[in-house]
């Protein structure tokens, strides 16, 4: 290491000398695990890492809060990783996620039948059930339509919608899709092809409750202005 | 609880009216968890935030990015924290983490056993092994002299640090301790033990490279003066 840094460094032509402290930076930073962490901390350093949002630092400190737990603690957290991914899937229906082939909302006989609520991602469902105001069922796409990555109508739920709403009738189909460009293909997309069955609405677009109209963006004030309602 | 929430809400005063949205809102939040996520799911979501800095919102995230990577990936994640947390353990001679009874650093011979460098914490050790500059030996104390919290220096490694000074008799002694309150009443405590039998010095505290003179506060600013060197 040390001979391969030295020519490194001397390979840097005299006027680039003020050069040699950062390369020597970056050397010092390459390899940095193979010696600095016991084995099994580098790995488990590294498999934390692989999570969204943490980086070297927090893998590092996730990792070193862990060693000083409880075992009985840590067995918890390994077991809850591997259970939820043995045991959870997509709900038959709905495509939610579930621990049963049938989801506990699409099972829920208090839940109006009549409305489905359709959305991209399982994060919306539970987004939308933590408001506690929806009671009707649900239809997880698994993306929105996005032709640059090769996302079509196939690659979704929407085949399966379709034909849930064939047999199923509901009185109304709400698309609760977010208003990126993709989505709203999405959303015009499965209006286009549900119209002739059943009403389709849209979820609202507008001032965001608490937000000052000052700082709201130019797009969410059109979407706010274009969705308003007489005073009653 | 839509009983009790009425209950609640019926037993508020007129003139307090407006303040019933606050309570509804509230009731609404407590219980989430078990209605909204599948039970691995939850149970996966209440051992994510166990770990430090991880929130509900964050737990949720991690849990949904997990659900969705290969199985062999979360295998692998599981395994590595209880390998981690059954195979390392203290150092018998640093108590620096190690996964065998005497750390890779202990044992390493090329590494100079005349001077050794006393850290509160493992992660201290960390730091100092990625400037690659020390090439001597450790010893992690386990914490700081705190008497608030009931950290004397009987529940630290100060004793077996005495005993291996006087066994190793090593040149030199540097004490890298933070320089909090309680990391100062530490290194005075630890200095005056080892002064008799061998050289004590502490790490330079100063203006970081890179900081800003403007910018500095006024303590590191009096140390950076009090610590000044000629120049050479």
């Amino acid at each position: 290491m040390i001979g391969s840094k030295a020519s490194v460094i001397n390979a840097i032509p005299d006027r680039w000398k003020y050069l040699k402290n950062v390369i020597i930076v970056k050397v010092k930073h390459s390899g940095d695990k193979t010696t600095v962490y016991a084995r099994p901390l580098a790995r488990l350093i590294e498999q934390l890492q692989r999570l969204p949002g943490v980086g070297p630092k927090s893998a590092q400190r996730l990792a070193l809060h862990i060693l000083k737990r409880p075992e009985a603690e840590v067995e918890a957290l390994a077991q809850a990783l591997i259970e939820a991914k043995k045991q959870i899937g997509l709900c038959s229906v709905c495509f939610h996620l579930s621990a049963e082939p049938v989801c506990e909302i699409c099972r829920n006989a208090n839940r109006d039948n009549n409305t489905i609520c359709v959305v991209a991602d399982p994060r919306d469902v539970i987004a939308l059930e933590k408001t506690r105001e929806y009671k009707g069922k649900y239809h997880v796409l698994g993306g929105v339509i996005s032709p640059i990555d090769g996302i079509g109508p196939e690659q979704l739920t929407i085949l399966a919608l379709q034909r849930r709403v064939n047999q199923q009738k509901p009185k109304e189909v709400i698309l609760a899709i977010s208003p990126s460009v993709e989505g709203e293909t999405t959303t015009l997309y499965i209006g286009q092809l549900l119209k002739p069955f059943t009403k389709v609405t849209r979820i609202a677009f507008g001032l965001p409750v608490g937000g000052d109209l000052e700082y709201a963006d130019e797009v969410t004030l059109a979407r706010a202005l274009e969705g308003r309602r007489e005073l009653d």
